[in-house]
């Protein structure tokens, strides 16, 4: 089940999403059974490309961080699936301690700590907060911008246990809205009595954007032999160039040859397709959540490559690049191209947003508005019309199955990486 | 969870609601132990009352047949209740068969049929419709107010299956919407290999109203412990009074006595609490889902009783009475008495509607409109004002509350009257 959100599509439906929405009983059917398989990360976000004639992926992050960015009206819904996947993991649950992620100076970031919350708090639980940062070593209050505040407690480990407040706050769970990015914390190892979610090695420590596409190809594969089509339909060809600094002539030359190879073979498929759009790439980090990227119509842009690799100056230890094809958008919002992302919670479509003019889409002008981000409203069943084929058919329904391949790919990936396969 | 919906109420939180929000945590941690014991039927709806000073449920239904009186919004949360339910039930379902009631002929009924298969389309099953009724032996096309239309098709006995379409259609689940109030019918009886929701023994030729009420003091009185409230609080006294008809003497005199002695129990009960209100019983009978009851005050009102009985030509077969404690409501809209009636799917509330005006509810001038129906919308966050406590507390949480207890009770009595107790 996906619920019926508005996407910024108004044309008819394309072959795809016909696809897809004919097939919908038999699609539910087949996650039904694959999560009979495997255990959906506890919340996940998927960010989409869709240029009409395919609808992949580009980006999974198990730590959402944008809660703030979804309708109102569909938080009942996400508080829903999140009382379902706290049963299911800890059923007598009645603390739950929440790890921020490091950007507690943003606002917008706050937003999203004070939504998850709630939603949280809305299942029943007693929600504290808590953050991996060192300089908390008393109790800080933080201001939302609407006056709200939230208040992050240092963390103590106790034995095997994560407590607050001098033991008195005992969590069950604890749920990381921190990717990880600098590493696994020493005081998060080997917490057997509590509950942490996701699982430390969902953190980039361990996986990596390439792990994550290579267990997508797989799943995009099974599945697009269920609905007999091609999987590229539904994903993006990627590659990863590892070792980046170590040998820089070495690894100019490789680059040079995956993206020549790259665009040959999108090219090839656009061809097979009559699809007359000019290939493209976007290279990015493998690891982390990338906020930066950068596209390539060829390889003769390495300067403009190398640019941007020391601008964003990569990190030594995951110097690994991913090469990514890439897809141009249909949507827009406003005019300006846009990005749907879908929010997850269990194995449930809580809802999306539009990342709108995010850099590098598709060419824009210089000196546009920064980065904004749009919800997806319900459709009511007033506003449906035949003239406007979005509201009659649910044209966010192949968002929710695209997005949930990707989230049943990290469900595999986890459960391939995971250090004590026995205690899960 | 319960999803903040508005209630009638404006006025400050009674002490019953505010004790009810301050524990929320502990109670849902409570269901979520109690979910761990027992199974919840696949859907159910509770008629409450709420007097202030208590809120109690009056009547249980597990073949709910209103959900068009859900607020449109509503449907995204019951889809993803039915989600869950499905995939407890039967996982590698893609047929679903709902069996409806006996009401066809009424438009709201058939409004009902509509919204409820839809909420099951959109779990992703294949949802086909039939009655039990010996008249439909072809495919019967019924027409909704607004142009709608539903197809009943008939039902096909194959050895331990039910199947429509000479056999095409093979559902995995069936879902009941028909009450049985007229016996278990034979074409459902044995059917190993597929799932009836609910089970025949839910239907009222196995249990009434007051084998219901039982149990729920059961559960009122241990969750009243764990709240460490006054079990009286959220239920309502009641007897039963059987064979009304055998000796009409013998059963007037006990009937005048068991109203006496209920009536007094009320008085008590309304003074340790000071309360000024007059008790009153509400009668009706203990098979069935009471489209009629009878308000009585004293136990000289046995003619108008005796008038009712006649009135409703009560079954010979299932001629027990309930006598309930009358519970006066404090909820109006339009200023008329209201009752909430909350549905719920599996463990989840979904929803709640207003039944306005319904008979003896408190006196009211004859020639009143007929009863009608009001949802329970959302409140949402751009709503809240200070002004308005309904708007900051869920006003509906308590309401969420006393249903699930109902609810939960009907599950410990569908496992008390399972035939096949090793088959579920």
């Amino acid at each position: 089940m996906v619920p019926h959100l508005r996407t910024s599509l108004i044309g008819p439906l394309s072959e795809l999403e016909l696809l897809m929405l004919d097939a919908m009983p038999q699609i539910e059917r087949w996650f039904r059974m694959e999560w009979q398989e495997h255990t959906p990360p506890f919340y996940s976000s998927v960010n989409l490309r869709h240029s009409g004639f395919k609808l992949a992926p580009v980006n999974t992050n198990l730590f959402p961080s944008s809660f703030n960015y979804l309708a109102e009206e569909m938080y009942p819904l996400a508080t829903q699936a999140a009382m379902v996947a706290v049963e299911k993991y800890c059923p007598d649950a009645k603390n739950l301690l929440i790890i921020s992620g490091d950007q507690t100076s943003c606002p917008l970031y706050l937003k999203n700590l004070a939504h998850l919350s709630n939603i949280l708090r809305l299942t029943g639980l007693n929600v504290r907060l808590s953050s991996l940062s060192e300089d908390l070593t008393q109790t800080t209050t933080l201001t939302l911008t609407d006056g709200q505040t939230l208040s992050l407690e240092p963390l103590e480990r106790n034995g095997r246990r994560i407590t607050l407040d001098k033991g008195r706050f005992d969590p069950c769970t604890i749920l990381l809205n921190n990717d990880l990015l600098n590493g696994e914390p020493k005081i998060l190892e080997n917490l057997t009595e509590q509950i942490l979610l996701p699982p430390l090695h969902a953190g980039w420590s361990t996986h990596s954007q390439s792990t994550h596409f290579n267990n997508y190809d797989n799943v995009a594969k099974r599945f697009s032999k269920f609905l007999d089509i091609d999987p590229w339909l539904i994903s993006a060809y990627y590659n990863k160039l590892s070792k980046i600094d170590d040998n820089q002539k070495t690894s100019k030359k490789e680059l040079h040859h995956i993206i020549d190879q790259q665009l040959k073979k999108i090219a090839k498929k656009y061809k097979e397709y009559h699809i007359e759009e000019k290939p493209f790439l976007i290279i990015k980090p493998d690891v982390g959540t990338s906020k930066s990227a950068i596209k390539i119509h060829n390889s003769n842009e390495l300067t403009e490559l190398e640019n941007w690799l020391y601008d964003i100056n990569i990190d030594k230890k995951t110097n690994n690049l991913l090469i990514q094809e890439g897809i141009p958008t249909i949507e827009s919002v406003d005019k300006q191209p846009a990005e749907p992302i879908v929010y997850m919670i269990d194995r449930y479509v809580v809802g999306g947003f539009y990342r709108i003019n995010s850099e590098k889409i598709i060419d824009t002008p210089p000196h546009q508005p920064a980065v904004r981000f749009e919800p997806l409203p319900y459709i009511k069943q007033s506003e449906r019309t035949l003239n406007d084929i979005s509201t009659v058919h649910n044209r966010f329904y192949s968002y929710g199955v695209v997005a949930r391949l990707a989230m049943l790919a990290s469900s595999i990936e986890l459960e391939q990486t995971d250090p004590n396969p026995d205690f899960t």
